[in-house]
């Protein structure tokens, strides 16, 4: 994974020592070094027991499950895995009937994931899918904080609890247990992926190539706020779908805030693209609407696939034999340079990530790039990376008319 | 399906006289009058000469798809259709590889939709497809204008072609043969789905509700551009997660654009969310970060599917008790309700839309609501609502590289 900056920036003092201090009391960056004997352990035992299993269900929402989407849509298609997983996250009641209809329970193992426990949605599917189940302890495992309300529930059913590390926030998780459990289940090399994120820390710890790259990104990104406030990613390949979304979610929920030292609300609107397909959706509006944006291109160097475009002359459609014998690997990259030219040409700010190939130590060394400019991004902007406190008020609003409707009867 | 604005705003005066006149020119309105023999004729014959096939792909991009797509996934949850359609709209060589290793190709019929007949992506995808089929003719049918290239392509092989209005751009085109061709294939109703978008037209020209609440909700979109310039759909159901695709390309490149009496670059950015699941991603940023969002709730009165949350008390769980017994239905709307509130408690611009249920006609008022509204956008705008011309400069790169490697061999 390279990045490469097309605009420059000043870097700003201090940042490289502000971020050594939060990294003494966030969790995040430690990750990359845990010990993985209790999943490997875990693993073993999964196997032996439980070898029909071809379905894990992730039970989680946001941070529990956002992750771990990203890192297995991916690999899936370059790799077989060798078990699939489902994700049930939301409260919408064809998407649970259709999920419970099409795959077979009695082959399926479901991973309730909850950082407090007590999400809402987690909890309201887990009782659905409960319920429907006899000898329910072979059925479930538990990802949670050491000594939660779920981890007590699930000593009490004789289920399996991992834990997640207290100083670590939901959107900050994909690479504990979080992330770790379901991937190792279903085959990922999870050292491999730990390995690569770390390879990423370490560079710029070290004060390599990617410690200044980062830091003027940061810097850009902060000193520019006012012009370019929304932040567009653009991702040369379906695979990147779900990362897409992980990022929204880090870079949204961490950044819009209150200021800490100031009554200020600021923030950053992240925006997922895919191409070619969004060239056809949101280009025109990135160069002829407001420029309010930046761009960063991500692609991917070797698909690891071999499908070209044949070789045929169609009667009439003589205009596009320019396209023949080119592989979609050479033409999804040319039209990532192509649209990246075109958005230069207009003055718009732009960056590139490319990924060498599709496989766990590329989407870790992505992850942790990302995890860590939105630090570096947090502190330039005095926030509060770690906590989501505007949250609250919908969830009390939705228990009092929870409430409300309980005591009617 | 019901608008209610929860902000006030002075009505533009001529405006609905200006729509009366565009309407005259731009052939979308007259969509939902159009005469559907052609369509059922087809039907008829593919359904004696194809009664095999189970799948139908489209290769199309853009505005080829993204239509089909928001209804196809809207309606597939609640409805036994009787076939499955797929897209192949990205060049990403994985994608591409994993349809065709999927699917029986055999069992297939494909659609070449493409308005000029000369997109890179759909070309170069349908020849990958075309080269792999023999007796080809009986797997392919196209749509696109009539005496294009690729029409003449399909009579040469001897194809069905059905066209595309010439006066309807791209991303107007859902409810032309574009959308209806692979819609009344797998047996969505689509006389119900026009007249769905005909009774909004209907309600809006002969000065219903509907007028006052659309003429006010452009105006005050317009009036607050400075201020409000993102603008948000917040759908609670996983089965508008495609439309919301579709209304980020609706939004976005028509009204991304430099205006027609003056230069100015002007352009509203569109975000779909999708809830709850977006409320553990993007509803901190909406709180607490900077305030230029407006949002529209769009939420499902009757899913039709009656999965409830089971009346059982698990230990340590019980504060979760308030959901026994709800059903999800209930409880998706509740958590819409309660995140509408808590955006309401800060001052951000909300309205709402409901649907009654899942059909045909409700996802036909809600795409000509849409259509409809970015039309009246438009024309407070000053923008041509209806082309996309920034989009060219990143074809033309493109087509030269190519033209480069063809040459260097």
């Amino acid at each position: 994974m390279v990045n490469e900056l097309h605009f420059d920036a000043p870097i700003t003092p201090d940042l490289v020592q502000k971020v050594i201090n939060e990294q003494e009391i966030r969790g995040y960056y430690d990750l990359v070094d845990q010990n993985l004997e209790a999943l490997y352990t875990f693993q073993g035992e999964f196997e032996e027991h439980y070898p029909e299993v071809d379905n894990i269900v992730v039970i989680g929402i946001g941070g529990s499950s956002l992750g771990t989407k990203a890192i297995y849509n991916f690999l899936r298609g370059s790799q077989k895995l060798k078990r699939k997983i489902y994700f049930l996250e939301s409260t919408d009641p064809v998407e649970i009937y259709d999920l419970i209809e099409t795959i077979d329970l009695s082959k399926s193992h479901f991973l309730v994931i909850s950082k407090s426990g007590t999400t809402i949605e987690t909890i309201s599917i887990f009782k659905c899918i409960y319920s429907r189940l006899d000898q329910k302890s072979q059925y479930f495992s538990f990802v949670t904080e050491e000594g939660s309300k779920l981890h007590q529930f699930a000593i009490s059913i004789g289920s399996k609890t991992l834990f997640l590390p207290q100083n670590v926030g939901g959107r900050f998780s994909v690479l504990s247990n979080v992330g770790l459990l379901p991937l190792i289940l279903v085959g990922v090399d999870i050292k491999a992926l730990l390995d690569g994120a770390k390879s990423l820390k370490k560079e710029f710890f070290e004060g390599k190539a990617i410690q200044e790259t980062l830091l003027k990104k940061a810097t850009y990104i902060a000193k520019n706020y006012n012009v370019y406030h929304i932040n567009t990613l653009f991702a040369y390949s379906e695979t990147l779908k779900y990362f897409c979304e992980w990022y929204v979610q880090l870079w949204g929920e961490s950044l819009g805030k209150v200021q800490q030292h100031g009554i200020l609300n600021v923030g950053l609107t992240p925006i997922g693209l895919i191409g070619p397909k969004d060239q056809h959706s949101f280009l025109q509006l990135l160069i002829e609407g407001n420029r309010d944006k930046s761009v960063t291109f991500i692609t991917i160097e070797d698909f690891g696939n071999g499908v070209s475009i044949p070789n045929i002359e169609l009667p009439y459609l003589e205009d596009l034999n320019l396209v023949n014998g080119v592989d979609f690997n050479q033409l999804i990259n040319l039209q990532a340079k192509a649209t990246l030219l075109s958005l230069e040409n207009v003055n718009i700010p732009v960056d590139t990530i490319v990924l060498e190939k599709i496989d766990e130590a590329n989407i870790g060394r992505l992850l942790f790039y990302y995890q860590l400019l939105t630090s570096l991004v947090g502190i330039l902007f005095d926030v509060n990376t770690y906590d989501q406190p505007a949250v609250e008020g919908g969830k009390k609003i939705l228990k009092e008319m929870l409430q409300e409707i309980k005591e009617k009867g």
